[in-house]
């Protein structure tokens, strides 16, 4: 019997798990009349958007399919039409059941903290659950029935694209929505977060759910599956059969150590619900570290893999306190940008910006050590496995951050049907543990990407037969630059479009504001349509481009220039994406927590010059932290894995030989 | 006769224009007894901060001398000392005459365009014929008393240790000043520039002396020198002594005909002053590009090396014009910035920082095109000969980059002074034509930059024995994240170190505006000296951290982890460097254009908030352009030419061999 038969069961148990949990929500009281009218607006502004951008991303999945079932052979076309459509589904599913789970968090608040923890947290689990089930059902499949593993390669093409484009997509609708409600509600109007009369609140709201749970589900989605499949790759070329098999097993045990560690999360009243969640996230990570072990010991017969995961263990939990070091309120840079407020948003920026910058060397030493050390352990292999380390329990990872969008969507809710300060606290008691879990888990994000990617890129240099590279080839030099120069276009194009989409949002709730009457007295309804499908259009106007350059660069490079300067392409993509992505998502939530810190009443808080300064700051670090820079970690395997199926072609039909 | 004799000639006769220049300048009347206040003020204040400046330098360099001595030999370290010391002597002397040539322009403005131009034009001379002709001289003494090419390079290191040191100390003092100067003075007060009720105007004025001219100086004298050494190191290995003096004559030749152009800015009373400039500019590139022709010819017998040149040049030419579109105000880029800032301070700063990351493409495309062909001419050292066709006129580039600083300080002079609007109106005009050139000669010295590191990469492969790596060596791979993270954290130190200064400066000049009574109405004078003060110290306090880290770095990594790694550290940093520089050159210069288009009064002009969001947008830009970025093109280098001088110890002293 084939061991990936175990992993193909887990998948399933997943799934198991996520139908259980969808009921255990439903079941749950929907709330109030007026709370069930508000979280319909969520909901079908969602819903809406999500079959908008379904439409954009069909066409180019099937103009892709095609081309690659031409080029490269019916099973990679089928695997990427697979991969598409599980990760479209884990999103989809995920943020179906987040936009019913919101409503319920909030109703259950007004009865403890408790309840309101189980139901948000048990709705974040069904999207947790969706991608890790999808995901190893998915590679299991396609293995079992016998399609090569550089084949399944098509599978993770898949996932990667809609990561992309969900990503961008819902990172550009939240991010406009937010930073154009609160320019003009925070800044020039007075009025709290979420407020009703805020014209643009319906459209944040709606954020959230496209843009944090769908697209980071999509997103997770391919770091699970991207990882898998580059453990694979190098695992069939350094040991054989075992190699393949070991990556679902190890994926298998953290399904499991994933569902004991949510079924752990049971708070009692009156505790810390962070330390709930902690205790849940330590059971799961306990669990298949003790696995992985014995796991290790039997494939390989000594436990060298093991020490390459528990390397990528480490390295995640090391990299967790990093990304809370850089972005509590009670540490240095926080304080320092908030200080620094106090003279306008200039200096805000500025100190921000250094801030972010001087944050990412310690993270990379820490990568660069995992680096050194899996390779010792398990030389290409070790890392590979590193990456799987950290991301073992993903299921995890997305539960909390899941769960982290459902509580802020519940708090809105709660403050938009008016239930009273005593509930708004429950939530925003929850929603602090959520950011800081959202916090960490963006660490994680970025560092399995980093790991992830190389692997990928050792994977294209097996398949470009690419041993060696003089370090002043031309070719190769040429490649690094542009690898440079693409990520910062593809940051470009999502800074853009967030800053045209919050533009036209400003002058339309400004609008709102003058001319409809009463509406500040809170004696009229804003138009909240406009809002949302200002935010759409933005959305699918803006994520086709940033999509499409990021498979035409490599294609386009590897036919003219030759795999040598894809090689450089995808090692100066990876390091400037890597940086950049600790850059923003550490600046970017840097900011966000300086402003709560002056809102919770430091330098004058509330109303001050110093918080509309800090509001600023927290403007600016929006799309780096939701928009670009979660995109970038995708978009550095998006290029490698393109590169990897396209590898032998490049060389068959150059352009511009040597 | 030895060739380079010729070469050594025409240093000295750049030398010698350089002092008939200030002959002609210091015979000028000085001014009124009122502006001659204000002049001396400025000059005590620039003097007494390089003076201070000097000192913390002299220690570094000492103790460097000592090391270099005892590791490398006393050659390598007498080089050093000689490199520092021209470094040093060219950004001083043409401080010295600029803080004189600023009065006497203001006074000849009073006369009319041409005088002032005349006087300020001859004032930049002064720096431009110190840099190219005490870097000339120097490298070819050294050559003449037998020093190896190998050696030259500490001169070199001299150079480029200076460079970075005075740019960063230079690009803090001014930077502090201008962004606290601006920040209450436009934005909190709403009076206008080089208003002398401005405590932070001097501090300012003195800024422009010390970054922009004596910083300046200083940077693209390691920039002409860096460029002449790579490609005598390459030009030794390919083609023997030809390829050696060849560099020196062909900058021997720019000289000639930088003097040519000079001399040819004649501007007629009534002309557009920027045509005089850009007839010299064009005189002098025709005339280096015939002379190069010829030479080429006669030294190699064919021209393919004077093709890479004239792809230098072209490149160059390229660039310009690319900057030109990305930094113009009546283009997109900078028009969209200024709309943009209709809604605040934040969407400018979103608008602009993704104009400057898409606006690193197109450069980086023709940067890669400049070394695809100047390759296929002449392999390596054609790379190292585009660079030097690029920066042939350097004398030329630094004549008008100083000339833009002493038109600056006049418009400043004259402000104070109250010499009356039509006299400000041709300060004004001579100094929009300075910032244009400038914007171009950004262009310049960020691509000879990248092209220069380049060719000391090359140098430093062939100096490690490192022919060929493979692409997946994870000490290459850890050295490239590393070489991307030093860049960011090496422009942290930078912006932090602006932030900071300006945080505190923007304290005193609120604290003099409340506690001296009567300044806001002009009846009594602020305390300019407490925020001279502040600058100085901020400066001298915050340069040296990020001149040991790009001291270190290198040295450690190569100890450590060996050649392979130092190559992957300066590859990652020489790619994040150029696209860092590039980015923050353009949207610094970008946002700075925004503001004065609005200041001409678009989008409701001066006074309105969104003319305050676009002096924000400024603020941000300031440390970007003319702290950060500009010493990134020198940080590409200097980690370059240390790896070089150190590699044969890497290989012998590895602490952890493969």
């Amino acid at each position: 019997m084939d061991l990936a038969i175990l992993s193909l069961m887990a998948g399933l148990s997943a799934l198991g798990f996520a139908t259980y949990s969808t009921w255990s929500i439903l079941k749950k009281e929907p709330g109030t009349p007026h709370m069930r009218g508000i979280s319909d607006a969520i909901r079908e502004g969602a819903q809406a958007y999500l079959h908008e951008q379904l439409k954009t991303i069909t066409i180019i999945v099937a103009v892709l399919t095609i081309i690659l079932a031409v080029v490269l052979g019916a099973f990679i076309a089928t695997a990427f039409v697979l991969g598409a459509l599980c990760s479209t589904l884990a999103g989809y599913v995920g943020m179906k059941i987040a936009v019913r789970a919101n409503v319920r968090t909030a109703y259950a608040a007004r009865t403890g903290l408790n309840e309101a923890l189980h139901v948000a947290f048990r709705g974040g689990a069904v999207t947790g659950m969706m991608v890790v089930g999808l995901g190893l059902l998915g590679i299991c499949l396609l293995y079992l029935i016998g399609v090569n593993p550089s084949q399944i390669v098509g599978f993770g093409f898949g996932a990667s694209l809609i990561a992309l484009l969900a990503r961008v997509g819902g990172g550009i609708y939240t991010k406009a929505a937010d930073v154009g409600a609160d320019l003009v509600g925070k800044v020039e109007k007075g009025i709290p977060e979420d407020d009703p009369r805020n014209p643009a609140v319906i459209a944040d709201l709606v954020g959230d759910n496209v843009g944090d749970v769908a697209g980071m589900g999509s997103d997770l989605f391919e770091s699970y599956v991207g990882t898998i499949l580059a453990a694979m790759l190098i695992g069939m070329e350094e040991y054989g059969k075992d190699g393949v098999v070991f990556p679902l097993l190890l994926q298998a045990t953290g399904i499991f150590s994933t569902i004991v560690g949510i079924l752990s999360v049971r708070p009692s009243e009156g505790s810390n619900p962070q330390s709930a969640i902690n205790r849940g996230m330590f059971t799961a990570g306990l669990l298949t570290t003790i696995l992985t072990y014995f796991l290790a010991q039997q494939t390989f017969g000594k436990p060298n893999v093991f020490y390459a995961a528990l390397t990528g263990i480490a390295t995640a939990i090391t990299l967790g306190l990093l990304t809370q070091y850089y972005t509590s309120s009670d540490r240095p840079s926080v304080q320092t940008i908030a200080k620094s407020s106090q003279t306008g948003p200039a200096i805000t920026i500025l100190t921000g910006l250094a801030m972010g910058m001087r944050s990412v060397a310690l993270p990379i030493l820490v990568v660069c050590g995992a680096i050194f050390l899996a390779f010792e352990f398990a030389e290409l292999y070790g890392i590979a496995i590193a990456a799987m380390g950290m991301l073992s329990v993903t299921g995890m990872i997305v539960t909390v951050d899941s769960f982290g969008s459902i509580v802020d969507n519940a708090g809105g809710i709660v403050e938009m049907s008016g239930l009273g300060p005593k509930v708004r606290e429950i939530t925003d008691a929850l929603d602090s543990v959520g950011n800081t879990t959202k916090a960490i888990c963006k660490g994680f994000a970025i560092g399995s990407a980093g790991l992830a990617a190389m692997a990928l890129f050792s994977a294209f240099r097996s398949a470009a037969n690419l041993e060696v590279i003089s370090i002043t080839d031309t070719r190769f030099l040429i490649g690094l630059f542009i690898g440079g120069a693409i990520v910062f276009l593809f940051s470009a194009y999502c800074l853009e479009a967030v800053g045209i989409g919050a533009f036209q949002m400003v002058e339309e709730v400004r609008r709102q504001f003058r001319e409809i009457p009463n509406l500040m007295e809170g004696g009229a309804k804003p138009d909240y349509a406009r809002c949302v499908d200002i935010s759409t259009r933005r959305a699918l106007k803006s994520l086709m481009a940033p999509g499409l350059w990021a498979i035409i660069t490599p294609i386009a490079i590897g036919f003219t220039l030759g795999a040598k300067a894809v090689a450089g392409l995808l090692a100066g993509s990876i390091v400037s994406a890597f940086v950049l992505a600790l850059l923003m998502a550490h600046a970017g939530t840097a900011w966000d927590n300086a402003k709560k810190f002056i809102e919770a009443g430091h330098f004058g808080g509330k109303g001050t010059p110093t918080h509309a300064a800090a509001v600023v700051g927290d403007t600016i670090g929006d799309p780096f932290k939701d928009t670009a820079g979660p995109s970038l970690d995708i978009l550095m395997k998006l290029m490698s894995i393109i590169s990897v199926l396209f590898a032998t072609l490049f060389i068959k039909y150059l352009l511009l030989p040597y």
